[in-house]
């Protein structure tokens, strides 16, 4: 039933660790996982900029003075480019600020609108569609050896909290991400949740172990990644004690998803596959190692 | 095999809540419960701050200056009332300031070590043997049900995931708890956490339905606490679509337990026990309702 799609190479350190004698008290079999580039694509954006866009376009009669600021004024041209020349810092700002004043059970609600409905840019199939198979694959196999798998994210919690348990099989508390803080108010009578226009936690790079720590508080024993941001988190993962495993997806297949790393802006990956072998985790190639990509194209 | 110390009357709401179709898929069944006051005794002060104290008289010899300074002298001087005399305020100045610095690994054993040895003032039994056997019992049923437990603590996040597993089954990735600030770093070539001298999250009061909404991202149907630092869990809880249930222990027991509540400096609960049962909340007598309270008087 396992790995149909999959090259053995992809799989062999896997089992090692799948032993229970391999399992101690301290590390049980806590699995961290990154979500964009790893478990679906990232290209020719995260996902998650593509739904702070949609609010924005969405949020506009209400915000007359973003026709004139940037990037709001690039995003409502549909100027991609001039949306994300501020960078990560700017993203933030969008994300925080279409996001801040809805409750918890809003906001997780036009996440779900907006999912059901949206379509990749580019191969136009669902968002939900562009999630890897060989990933899927792996995680039924990490499930049948009982690890515990979490999704960390450097994404938005919230964000990903919404599909994981249905397109994963991973329930929302086993998300790690991004968080804007939140505020618990009594609105018109009923206790709610309200996201709040301030950062609580960046998870990516150093902040990828920290938020292992503060949502598992074990070292994991398998730690997966794409991107330098996910550098810290493997570096974590694989330090201890008893058999341990890093592994990088190399998205370097551009026939059948996207091929980048030392020089894109979005999942940008150079230390991680410079580094990576010496430390002796396994570089995933996307396209020698994975007989299909995503789901739909499965079979 | 189960409630065999516990009165019928303690468990006739949970039933209902056990039902398959009382479990939607956008809140499957997370239960809340507070550890101190609810899970185990919080008298005649908070466990951990018994675990803070033991550390600043090993601390002392590196810090000359406490001993003229207060809440430091009083501690040393073993003048607890003085140690407690600045509140909830003094007790977390204290924490941070024998926590920091620490790695997280360090400061795990540190307080395994402590727990090992560690003796209640009045009781002279181990303090892990002060939690409460009904409780256990119920934590056994909600397993059994296929409920999803997770402990909601005003105390320390990464005190309690010490001992929750061996102690309650409850495992460190399902607790909740107040936290001080973490950080990433390299030392000595090993990858570390390492606890700062910052607050980063006070799980009390309003604190716990954000504590609850940041590691589990859902409206929990169950919330079981003791003072008036649970009154907002349960007020979160009880307040979604289906059936819920707020549980607040009353301790009344002051021959086999403490009897407290309005006037007591720790788990003081007035607005809990007054506004509770308008709510719909159960109140629990620990005196009328359990056959028994602690595990070794069992049988």
């Amino acid at each position: 039933m396992f790995h149909v799609h999959i090259h053995a190479s992809f799989l062999e350190c896997v089992p090692l660790l799948l032993r229970p004698e391999n399992r101690t008290a301290f590390a049980p079999a806590f699995t961290v996982i990154d979500n964009d580039g790893t478990l679906w694509t990232e290209q020719p954006l995260y996902f998650q900029a593509l739904y702070v866009f949609d609010r924005i376009k969405k949020m506009a009669p209400d915000h007359p003075n973003w026709k004139t600021k940037e990037p709001y004024s690039s995003v409502l041209r549909g100027d991609l480019k001039g949306a994300l020349a501020g960078g990560e810092k700017a993203l933030l700002e969008m994300t925080m600020a279409t996001h801040a004043g809805l409750t918890a059970e809003e906001f997780a609600e036009s996440v779900r609108q907006y999912l059901a409905r949206a379509i990749h840019p580019t191969t136009k199939r669902p968002l939900t569609k562009m999630v890897f198979q060989p990933m899927l694959e792996l995680l039924d196999l990490l499930r049948a050896g009982e690890f515990k798998i979490f999704i960390v994210s450097g994404g938005g919690i919230d964000f990903v909290r919404v599909f994981s348990e249905e397109v994963y099989g991973i329930p929302p508390e086993r998300v790690i991400g991004s968080s804007i803080d939140a505020k618990y108010e009594v609105r018109d009578g009923k206790p709610v949740i309200v996201k709040q226009p301030s950062m609580d936690l960046i998870d990516d790079h150093e902040g990828k172990p920290v938020g292992i720590h503060r949502y598992i508080g074990r070292r994991p024993i398998l730690a997966i990644g794409n991107s330098d941001g996910d550098f810290e988190m493997l570096e974590y993962a694989t330090a201890g004690k008893g058999p341990r495993l890093g592994m990088i997806l190399h998205h370097d297949d551009a026939k059948r998803e996207f091929a980048y790393d030392k020089d894109s802006a979005i999942g940008r990956s150079v230390r991680a596959l410079d580094e990576g072998p010496k430390r002796g985790w396994r570089i995933v190639s996307m396209k020698k190692d994975w007989k299909v990509v995503h789901p739909e194209k499965a079979e």
